[in-house]
């Protein structure tokens, strides 16, 4: 695709609204080389607009007459919201007037809207929501983060070898390393559906499967890919964003306990900043719905401008690239295995 | 029991063995007034006991032939070593000749043991593997951490309660709060065991059972309980250690960076030692294996001597306060539900 992508953007969804969303996408279309069409109310669009820097940003605006609530149902809001932003988002890619949409909004009407309005690539059984982790060294992709509660083993099995496409692709990781999440590192650990999974992704045809990760393996980077159903990675993903805000707070309290310490910190506030930004999920955007015909990537409320332009920019590596058609490769060259699994 | 409560300890398991158990055992015997056996190789105890202080500790040596091997398969254990020190501390227990086991060995083959040895209470369907963790207020008490892997709702609803008996006796938690590990706060939300299970302990006898809670809210001390299958709950566990670990990594990495945030950190040095020690897992022993006729508990490999120490006063409290005869009470009260449940 040699021409600019287009990339709706859903700017009525988050914690901070539009106020936060516009800019984000502004920039993402200045630096990128990007269009984004700015999905919600107008009057508010153009509010934000009005005070906002738009040099340099190609852009339009697409009015969405509903807001989705958070409280809201996600089947829920796929029946009855059909002129929410992000349903309109998702309409437009369906129609191709944009080549993917990002949304900050309540991420499970998100992910409904995105199976069922852009739909599923052909041969993909569920599509899966793919979280971008920080580790001590490169990123670490899992997935499923959330949109499958229950799994079969070839569901676990495809998320593996679309993991591996998008690592491929977006990460540039030359052959990464595909791993399950189970409960000890040897072969025949685990629940019932991850021994399944494990004997699927060891047949796997062009993957470099490394068997599974222990829940400890995450963080060290010596994995690439990690695979587990939605449940579990919801949790995992929940776990870890909690974790990692009450370490902080205990260790913000240590440090306010003396003049020492406080001084301590004050001496070391560049590294305390350096090391947030290492862990700061902004800098990965948000988390992409992968197995669709086109590309959804459901962001976290909580994100900033910055998490906005990083999420948009993806979209638009991923159009750039065709990632779809690379995703759709793998998953029709390892059909045989997936079908004889279901048939069991 | 007005007794001295007599507690077994594995003297030859855990990544540092003997001449780290047996000082964190007999520390445990002098300050809380227990009796401990040391179980394994004599001539190895006896060689660590020659440079040991055992001034005001009660011991005594139960001879085992055989040792553990990290790469056995628990279930091989129980069938083949029945002379390895594990198997001979669960004897002991099954014997009523010591009240109580801790061992730092290999945890599948300590479940296990304990599983089979020492034998379940009385309506207890599986014995769960409780972890405690530290949060930002009060530690909160975590189960299954790993012991079954794939569970019933039901097999859920009784961790609840044995999870619950456990806070009160052990942690003098007045009312605590029992929650359901899923993926959303608000009810319905979750695979479908969890579902049930939430059902299940909606209508626990004298159970303050306050809903789902999500991975985030496991660190913020807002919830006393955490019930999930052992599958996700070694997972959790596993994820936090690595997560933990892994940011500490990255932030030493930082402070390293420059003479200003090396000042920095050496000024908050104290201040550091502090953090280190409230979320240390040797201040929380070892983890429990609820629902066993008496007590085992299953120490980290990694186990320091305060980590034993800290393990065999646990064990010490618990013969005490009579915590089985608690654990025996709820599940009795609620014997009608679980039935009902495992009817279905």
């Amino acid at each position: 695709m040699s021409e600019r992508p287009i990339i709706a953007v859903d700017a009525m969804g988050g914690d901070f609204g539009p106020s936060v969303l516009i800019p984000g996408a502004l920039e993402a279309s200045r630096t990128d080389d990007l269009k984004v069409l700015l999905v919600g109310d107008t009057e508010r669009i153009k509010a934000v607009l009005a005070t906002t820097d738009t040099k340099g940003a190609d852009y339009d605006i697409v009015q969405a007459d509903e807001v989705v609530l958070m409280n809201e149902r996600p089947a829920d809001v796929l029946r009855r919201k059909k002129k929410s932003s992000i349903q309109i988002g998702c309409n437009l890619v369906r129609e191709k007037a944009a080549d993917a949409v990002v949304s900050a909004g309540h991420s499970g009407a998100a992910v409904a809207c995105g199976m069922f309005t852009i739909g599923r690539l052909h041969g993909v059984e569920r599509p899966a929501l793919c979280t971008i982790l920080p580790t001590e060294k490169t990123p670490v992709v899992l997935l499923d983060a959330g949109a499958n509660v229950d799994c079969r083993p070839y569901h676990l099995f495809q998320f593996g070898l679309m993991g591996d496409a998008f690592a491929r692709d977006i990460l540039n990781y030359e052959s990464p390393r595909v791993s399950i999440l189970s409960i000890g590192e040897e072969e025949g650990k685990g629940n019932s559906q991850v021994k399944e999974a494990y004997e699927l992704l060891k047949m796997a045809k062009n993957l470099n499967f490394v068997g599974n990760a222990e829940g400890r393996d995450i963080y060290t980077g010596d994995k690439d890919v990690v695979v587990c159903d939605g449940f579990v990675g919801n949790i995992v993903v929940k776990t870890s964003e909690g974790l990692a805000m009450s370490l902080t707070n205990m260790l913000k309290k240590v440090f306010m306990s003396g003049a020492l310490p406080m001084l301590g910190a004050l001496l070391a506030k560049g590294a305390f900043k350096k090391f947030r930004r290492t862990i700061d999920y902004a800098e990965y955007g948000g988390a992409p719905l992968l197995g669709l015909k086109n590309l959804a990537i459901v962001c976290h409320g909580r994100s900033n401008s910055l998490a906005i332009t990083n999420a948009v920019r993806m979209a638009g590596t991923f159009v750039r690239k065709q990632t779809v058609s690379k995703l759709a490769e793998t998953i029709l060259a390892n059909e045989e295995l997936t079908r004889f699994s279901r048939a069991l």
